[in-house]
């Protein structure tokens, strides 16, 4: 419960299972464990009952690479919250594989890495830079589910039970 | 051949293997297989004869959310085929991994769950819930090839032949 | 060190260690070791001192799809570099297993497959067909760090040290 107790030391909360906005099939789970695999889904920023979070919109010019930044941060709480769930321990996370951040971009807005550094530095604070910095891709998309500015999935490998 | 007899009882056949369009070369595999995985390229709308199947264009605009999800679907049996083609058989997919939906999005069209829903949906019904049901990403992509509606890729887990 | 020579043969090189342009934090690591795997990080061109290759800007519009097509094989050098600094001979790479490429795109720039061949076409000159042809998703993507025309993230398997 090592990573879990560095959370409450730093004053952060996991949230609760995502809860779907209306109108809206969660026709996928969070989290699928294979062999010493963990796969994320794409995870966007949720409040702390499990709703989208906002604010919405496109980094760049709707939100600032700060609300960007904190967006990302909040999503990497969702990530931890559904590992937990399905892990038990956030200790089992032996490192990190791989992170693809997608960031709703406006029109001609390239800080795209500086965007979904809020999800890596929380887990680099957490893990470490050695279980924590991993092959990630970063890429602007053209939209994104409920006008989220970040959506971020990817895999990390666990000890066994 | 149980996937296959539902899919004959829900009346769906699977397109034969892509046929490149003029000027287009195929420089890759549709399916890789390494262990217990198979891992999926990009898979778009697929005719009986393995060509491209419009229509093509922007979901949102130019297509509606349900010719959208009628192209994912189309997608899914395009997947299951070249499945079949490199497995032999579809029940040796043992469960679904990851799914990543691109779909080619208008300005402003955020129901991208609802149109990759054609994928998963026809997953679901195929495999079940709890084999179907797996970490799902989707993006609205600013382009797709051919201008396709949708490109889905993914990876699955099988039990050895 | 067959890749290597043929790479000599070639007359191309590997470029250094990625330099972080100023104001960009690199915090990822370019390629991740998991057993037989090796995860490789999202790579754009790159210039043989390392530093991001210029030109940039979106393919369809400020660039050519030959400009995009040079700067995809830049990248697969790029790629081949870092995978060589941490498997230490590039003939360690047993197989393909997966590649996504990302195409800064143009509004209507549709010949995505034939930006990222530039890659795929110095794969399989290197490692052949067999190694080589895996599967691909590509994508045209709304924006790109550094506006650069590519960004390519993939996996691949690997024969034991």
């Amino acid at each position: 419960m090592r990573i879990e107790a560095k959370l409450k030391e730093m004053g952060l909360a996991l949230p609760a299972e995502m809860r779907a906005p209306p109108g809206f099939k969660v026709a996928w789970r969070q989290v699928r464990i294979a062999g010493d695999r963990a796969i994320i889904a794409g995870h966007g920023p949720r409040l702390a009952d499990g709703m989208f979070a906002l604010p919405a919109g496109k980094v760049g010019s709707e939100l600032t690479v700060e609300q960007g930044y904190a967006a990302a941060k909040n999503t990497a709480l969702a990530v931890l919250g559904d590992l937990k769930r399905e892990l038990g321990d956030l200790d089992r996370v032996s490192s990190w594989l791989r992170v693809f951040g997608m960031v709703n971009a406006a029109p001609g807005f390239t800080s795209l890495p500086q965007v979904i550094d809020g999800f890596t530095d929380l887990m680099i604070t957490l893990y470490g830079e050695e279980a924590a910095m991993c092959p990630r891709a970063v890429a602007g998309m053209a939209e994104l589910a409920l006008n989220a500015p970040v959506i971020i999935e990817g895999e990390v490998q666990i000890h066994p039970s």
